[in-house]
């Protein structure tokens, strides 16, 4: 259920209630221009991925800066970005079963929608829903670019389900995914690009091969904020998907020093108990906080860290000599992962200067079907 | 945000949109029967914790089955109860945040509301918001049971604690409060009855002080699904806070052979590609289903397994010669740990020999506080 915000614009950071999602506007705003900069400098679109951010104004924030238009995962996802304005949607995920497809083809009246299919039966079951409600979606393939989760095999497979697309009166072929999750995690440098290089050539091929079937591929869309650099310097793909780069996290600034963009996601937590010293508790654990890419980091105190999350609390350890935690401070988190920590909270609380200056709604918490 | 419902009543469970939360209710309701049994036999009284399951609905039919009052963590929770119609609630945790006192005040005027101490300035922070709205609150000492999160060591700082609550004209003492959190998931039962054999003494060691002191401890309250009849047994406890028996999970079933409760959790997850021989990918990943506690368990196909989660993805692996799994089928998930697994979701789909019989609002999802 929605849940009442945990601030109210004016407010002071250190009276917001906790826990809280904390946007850090200064370092928002930096990451949009950085990420559009670089884009521009590259000669290619940048699509950026909702799963991150979930809120149609992070959406027109980013369009204001140039994006082509939204990536989601799920289908609800779509439909709150569609109600919220967004013009033109991809979903980045096979889509198969009828209803899920009638809702997108209902949303295919107000914006442009696309989606991805990996088996020709998705193509087919995507056609019959757009000749139900009379529009026609954009069908891209979605190729296992060495992830080896969703995606069709490069080669006859591919290039048969684009043809199967093109040949349909009621889709349209959008071009090819190739987004490699994986490589995104890889801790060094030299492992991503290896991913990447081999992601690049198998997008490349798949090219080449619609080409000699007369198939023109005008879309090849793909990366994340771990790899974009590279896709956007191959010369094959034309469209960027990351997401991350909003609000970055401890997983994505590990890999990468410095890192590229600045945290500016934070989950503001308050101190419940201290019994002993050298010890804390903070009123998030891990339904505030998502641990599944690692435990938080304590911004600003290197002498305080999380070491346990049980699902409301979180334990801190105190290094010999920090400075005491008060019972009822506040303590900014950097979160392990930021696209499942947002999906946890209804509010953003944007603030900037240790003042709430916005407040805006995770529209699409949940929006899991 | 609050999303829509994923199934209608009257539907078939194979018509649901997914992922959904399912809850077999043949299962649940006999869970609510057995434990209702159980405490009756011990001669306990049952405080069911609201923390696995959020709705005032399951609140209720606790109530039925002879359930004292409700458990909470959050502030937020406790609103969602007593809004409601939930007249008894104990936030099992320590309240110092002078906003959330005041919040918790203003529902002392509709319900009977307890709270946890760890620390003299919490007494007093409860004392002055209870004194600010004209109303008393019930103040339990949390005891340091031996997890060593929360909680006042046992000896002069708990009875210093009791004695202080006591003496506020504005708080009623209400007994003290002995959870031992990390015994739940302890893998063997010796393992666990050491760890509550020593709760029991510390919290035994407790009430024996302040009746000396001259200050009668009617209330000791602690215990979960994991621990709850060592509890029950111990001649000390007065009350249990068992929560997750009402839908169990992987992790609990794991503990002891043969459960002691059936599984009534489920998230219900659909196939949405299938690539490569072998290999299939459902759509719920670690955002629709927790993986604090290990992946999740395919239901009734002992010839798939869960192997890895993304954001929005579940693979899945086949055992060699496993009967396929066709694009859209739905499977059955147990989710690795209950709690936060409801706390993803904004419904549940009850469901009773295949058809959905009653939707439930998770209603208390996201109130983290």
């Amino acid at each position: 259920m929605l849940q009442q915000p945990p601030a109210q614009p004016g407010m002071r950071e250190d009276a917001v209630d906790t826990p809280a999602l904390i946007v850090d506007l200064d370092a928002f705003e930096a990451n949009l221009d950085h990420m559009a900069g670089l884009v521009a400098a590259a000669g290619v679109r940048l699509r950026p991925h909702a799963k991150t951010h979930k809120s149609p104004v992070v959406a027109h924030l980013q369009a204001a800066r140039g994006a082509v238009g939204q990536c989601v995962q799920k289908v609800g996802e779509a439909e709150v970005l569609a109600w919220g304005g967004v013009p033109d949607i991809l979903v980045s995920n096979e889509v198969v079963d009828p209803a899920k497809l009638a809702r997108l083809a209902a949303l295919a009246r107000i914006a442009r929608i696309g989606l991805c299919a990996d088996d020709p039966r998705g193509v087919d079951a995507a056609a019959a829903a757009a000749a139900d409600a009379g529009v026609r979606l954009r069908v891209l393939v979605e190729i296992d670019a060495g992830g080896g989760r969703c995606g069709a095999a490069p080669g006859p497979d591919a290039t048969a389900l684009a043809r199967r697309i093109a040949a349909s009166p009621h889709l349209i072929f959008g071009g090819i995914q190739a987004y490699h999750g994986l490589a995104q995690h890889l801790r060094t440098p030299e492992e991503r690009a290896a991913a990447v290089g081999a992601a690049v050539e198998r997008a490349g091929s798949v090219v080449e091969d619609l080409r000699r079937h007369g198939l023109a591929c005008e879309v090849v869309t793909g990366a994340g904020t771990g790899s974009f650099a590279l896709e956007a310097a191959s010369g094959v793909f034309t469209e960027l998907q990351a997401g991350s780069y909003v609000f970055m996290d401890a997983d994505y600034a590990r890999n990468q020093a410095p890192p590229p963009f600045r945290q500016a996601l934070f989950v503001l937590a308050g101190v419940m108990s201290a019994p002993r010293p050298g010890t804390a508790v903070v009123d998030a654990g891990h339904k505030a906080v998502a641990i599944d890419s690692g435990l938080p980091l304590v911004s600003g105190r290197q002498d305080v860290r999380y070491v346990a999350a049980s699902d409301e609390h979180g334990q801190l350890a105190l290094d010999p000599g920090a400075e005491p935690l008060a019972l009822g401070q506040r303590l900014r988190l950097v979160p392990g992962h930021c696209d499942p920590t947002v999906d946890r909270h209804d509010w953003y609380v944007g603030v900037r200067r240790g003042r709430v200056e916005r407040l805006w709604p995770v529209a699409a918490r949940g929006a899991m079907a």
